[in-house]
């Protein structure tokens, strides 16, 4: 694309910088550039000091990977949730779904992505090894795989069912596969989604047919 | 919204500034905001200062009124743009489509948007006096109005046309109706809006039948 045509470097800067967002091309970048120049000078100063707190402040709870202000986030450290009942998400955005579903008094185990050759994305670099960390401690009596309905969901499932296959007396689980084939949690209405957690079902059994 | 589900301030502020930009909801900024966390924290950095310094350090010319790095742009200031000519567009975005078109070798006048008393912009918050004032200079011989093809533009052409009126010699000129009805600017191809610029009419002749 010809930058020539922008008036201003700050503004080609920014269309940039705001294209690299998902679902963001150039056009819907400059759209969103010039709304933000219309818009009170404070307004366009917080927006960009909060994407620069959130990226800069944010911290992660040492035990559950979810985002959290704490070393230990609210929900691990809740005298209130069954510490012996683990649930396993893809992301952050995967606890809060699963929380609004007001079925689930455990504690989450987010592994930050699913396992996706094609992205590069392997199970070194999801947190896969604190999961087996927990379980060896002995207080996880359940772990309920939340991931996807989709093939990297079931990769991710099938090799972390592996790693736990060294705790025998730990029941592993999946969501009911009342989460339609293909799509991501994101997409499920919470009471389809609330009931499978609830019929949820033993992995083993998924694959012994 | 239940705004307790989210795991950290830092993430809901961010949410919330995202969300006030046009076509993002708050599950689409929470999207964002996700995104920008699973980034580099360079990247994130980049995008918040981009906009913050989009915000505060941008210019306008102050002849024409579009954005600028100087006091006066480079096509008010060019030797090259035929200075009779000036072409009242919506905004900087129209600006940037007109050069495009590379129909125009004359100056432009940025309104800052149409009348529109629905969203309570009256003719005093646009760039109007500023135009009549260049037009009182003598310089300019035409006035070409390259508003989009719809209700608000037409009636800030007819707003500006009436505002003209003082000057009879200068020719008051509008793009030609190739652009499609009910269309803004920004959804006409090249081709179409390069056409209608050079079979521009003149504007008394639009409702004189």
């Amino acid at each position: 694309m010809d930058n020539e045509q922008y008036p201003s470097s700050l503004l080609e800067q920014a269309v940039t910088e705001l294209s690299h967002l998902p679902g963001v091309g150039r056009k819907t970048a400059l759209r969103l550039a010039l709304h933000i120049l219309r818009r009170d000078e404070s307004e366009g100063v917080a927006l960009g000091e909060a994407i620069i707190n959130l990226r800069r402040g944010i911290r992660y709870c040492k035990t559950c990977h979810n985002i959290s202000e704490t070393d230990i986030c609210p929900i691990c450290s809740s005298p209130h949730r069954d510490r012996s009942t683990v649930c396993v998400v893809e992301n952050v955005n995967d606890v809060m779904i699963m929380e609004r579903t007001r079925q689930f008094g455990g504690l989450y185990h987010v592994l930050g992505g699913v396992i996706s050759p094609m992205d590069g994305i392997g199970p070194e670099s999801l947190n896969i090894d604190s999961l087996v960390e927990r379980v060896a401690t002995g207080e996880v009596k359940e772990v309920i795989l939340a991931l996807g309905a989709t093939m990297e969901g079931d990769t991710t499932n099938f090799y972390i069912y592996r790693k736990l296959s060294d705790f025998p007396e730990v029941r592993i689980t999946q969501l009911a596969r009342g989460v339609a084939v293909g799509n991501d949690l994101e997409y499920t209405d919470e009471i389809t989604l609330g009931r499978s957690l609830l019929q949820r079902t033993l992995f083993s059994e998924s694959f012994s047919v």
